[in-house]
Order: structure tokens, then C-alpha cells, then sequence
């Protein structure tokens, strides 16, 4: 892959849209696609789709037939989830957000496993959440240290993802599922963070439904 | 605003972020910044946040002092929330997801009212969800000719909203706050969509995790 063009984070989120529609596509027996169909598909134009796949090894459409869609769900399978080793994550607040994100992270199809889930309410430590014990945070530390974890998702409010992000940080954490309103990549511009703000897509969408074109 | 650039959407994407951060400003005593304190604290650069501001009416940051807070908050609320009447959304799959996501319609400040929540399953009909009783899905038509809802939340499976948007652009929906893999702007483009692929998000960060350079 030594002379593609390094993929742009944009074209980075792009990939599971492309992983779900050709999954979808083979389940329905089709074996090759072009560039013009899969574009038409995705709402976009066949130029982008050749030059997405381009900044990833050599899958080449065939003039008149098109991508394989086996070839091209092996290279998105291996750019998505490597080896199939799964990134192990930790659950920081386990209220009624955290419980329906937890559901996510332990469907074996995104590439993750839940290892621990933590909170500060009395009220919610010791219960199980998506087969797990929710763990107090003050445990926190004692638990990463022996079982790094790799990747936190914040699902509490802003001032106690600002105070743990540091702390999680600190303790060798690479990855961040971030639905807090914290903005983690300011303070710690090397992390890795996917931001899920739910208030501002509501907003956004807010802006869109009270400035349409008449 | 006749003279001002039409904002893009990654623009509007900006805009429920420039509101958070101006009103954590406000609430500690801030009345006036810089675009370059502004763009430092929001992780962007000086010349952006002039270029945003640009596409929206006269607000114009003075040469030492900066722009007003309390003008930007203004214009942000405009924009945002118009003359402040909510729009009314209903919530389709009243499961563990659209509970969590219900919060956050029903939290005033992001300018919408929850009206009705609608489910296939028997176990959740009659269930109440954030001070609502979940009805059947059956009963949508009548629901929305008789009040008018403008946005759906779509918190079900891909086969589901599929069958479920058709009606609802048929009955005058003209907003989604979409949670499923379908992709309803391919075959609705005039729809106002507002994606959350929590899947596609997971992978992405999965993918970067996984790639990071060494």
C-alpha cells in the first residue's frame, strides 16, 4: 500500500457504509458491482467511490464488470477489524444512554468486547449491565492497570467526562466513544476520538427544518 | 442577510457547538472574545470562525475587543430555535435506543416536543415513555393527519424504517433524526435527514484505533 494516498478522515467514515451496503449486496447474491451502481446506492458519484477504494491497496474494477464484492469486503473487513481481535472497551456512566450504547459495543459485529462498565451513582453500582457488573470509579484505576483496556466510552455529562478523560488518559487509554459535550481532542489532541454529540445533531437538524428554502 | 454566503452544511454542523461553548462562556462572566480564543477553545482556526459568523447577518467581532457574546448568542438562538416554538417529533421503536434518545428530545433546550411514541412490539404498547404512552404503530396515520408531527425519530431496524419513512413522507413528515442503516436520503432527497450511524461511528474509531500511524 507504500505509494496510495493516505485516506482522509472523511473517506475513514465513509468505509462502514461501504462495509453495510456490500454485505447487504452479497447476501442478495450479487457477486461484482460497478463504481456508477455502488455510488448510486450510497447517494454519492462513482468518481468518489473509485477514489475512496484507491487510497487502499490495488482493487482494480474490471471494464464492463466491475468490483468484486468479495475482494473489496476483504479489504474492508481487514481495514475495519484487522486480525478479528476485538478492541476491548470500558463503559464510563451506565445511566439509561450508556445502557442502550452498551448494546452496540457488545454486538460482536462492530469489533468490540465490553469488558467493564463503571459509575458513580450508589444506586446503579452492582447491577449488570449487558452481562456486567457495573463497577464503582473509583475502581478505575485499579481495574486498567490490570486489564488495559483500549478504548472509553463517556456516556456521563460534561464536567465528569472532563475530569475522568485525564485520569483515563493517564492510564494508557488510546480510544474514546465520546457522547459527552467534553471536547477530549482540545486538552488531548493525540487521542482518538469519535464523537457522538446527540444535542447538536438535533440542533443541526433544528436549523435545517426553521431555514428550509420556501 | 441577502449578501451573505449560503452556509454549508458542515457549516450548520458548527453551529450547536458555537452555542455551547458561548453559553459555558456566558454562565462564567465572559461578554466579549476573539475569534482567535474562540477557535483555540473549539479545536479550529481563527479564520474559520470569522468565515462562519460571515454567512450569518452582521455580526462583526471589533478590532481589540472581539465579538459580543451576548450578539452571538442571539443570532446562534435565532438560528437555531427561531421565535422559539418547539417542533413537535414523534418516536418511532420505543425500545432500549429510543429510550435513551427520547431524553434527549424531550430536554427543552434542543427545541423540540416529544407528541407521541409508536412501537410494533405488544410488550412496549401502553407503556409510558418520558411521560408519553407508547401507542401502535398501526395508529400512526391517524396520529399524524390528526396532529400534524414534524419530525420522526427513527430508533428501528433497517427493514422497519424502510417501510415505516414511506409513510411518513406520505403523511407530511418533513424531518428525520434517523438511528437506522437506512438511508432514506437516497430515495426521499428533498427529506430533511439528520443521521446517527452509532454502528458506523464504532467502526470508524475501530478502524483508526487500528491503523494509527506508528
Amino acid at each position: 500500500m507504500m505509494n496510495n494516498p493516505k485516506p482522509s478522515l472523511p473517506v475513514i467514515k465513509r468505509l462502514p457504509k461501504y462495509y453495510r451496503y456490500l454485505k447487504t449486496l452479497r447476501a442478495s447474491g450479487v457477486t461484482s458491482i460497478s463504481s456508477r451502481e455502488l455510488a448510486s446506492q450510497m447517494g454519492t458519484t462513482a468518481s468518489q467511490v473509485r477514489q475512496d477504494f484507491n487510497c487502499f491497496g490495488d482493487v482494480n474494477g474490471r471494464q464492463g464488470i466491475g468490483y468484486s464484492v468479495d475482494t473489496l469486503l476483504d479489504m474492508l473487513e481487514k481495514l475495519l477489524f484487522g486480525n478479528g481481535d476485538r478492541l476491548t472497551a470500558i463503559l464510563i456512566g451506565a445511566g439509561r444512554l450508556g445502557k442502550a450504547v452498551s448494546r452496540f459495543i457488545t454486538t460482536d459485529t462492530n469489533g468490540y468486547k465490553l469488558i467493564a462498565a463503571f459509575d458513580s451513582s450508589p444506586a446503579e453500582i452492582g447491577k449488570t449491565i449487558s452481562g456486567i457488573q457495573i463497577r464503582s470509579v473509583d475502581e478505575l484505576e485499579a481495574f486498567c492497570r490490570a486489564s488495559h483496556p483500549q478504548v472509553a466510552v463517556l456516556c456521563l455529562p460534561r464536567e465528569g467526562a472532563q475530569e475522568v478523560s485525564g485520569r483515563l488518559m493517564n492510564l494508557g487509554i488510546e480510544g474514546f466513544w465520546n457522547f459527552s459535550h467534553y471536547d477530549l481532542s482540545v486538552a488531548f489532541p493525540h487521542a482518538i476520538v469519535e464523537n457522538v454529540h446527540l444535542g447538536d445533531s438535533l440542533m443541526s437538524l433544528g436549523y435545517q427544518m426553521r431555514n428550509q428554502e420556501q
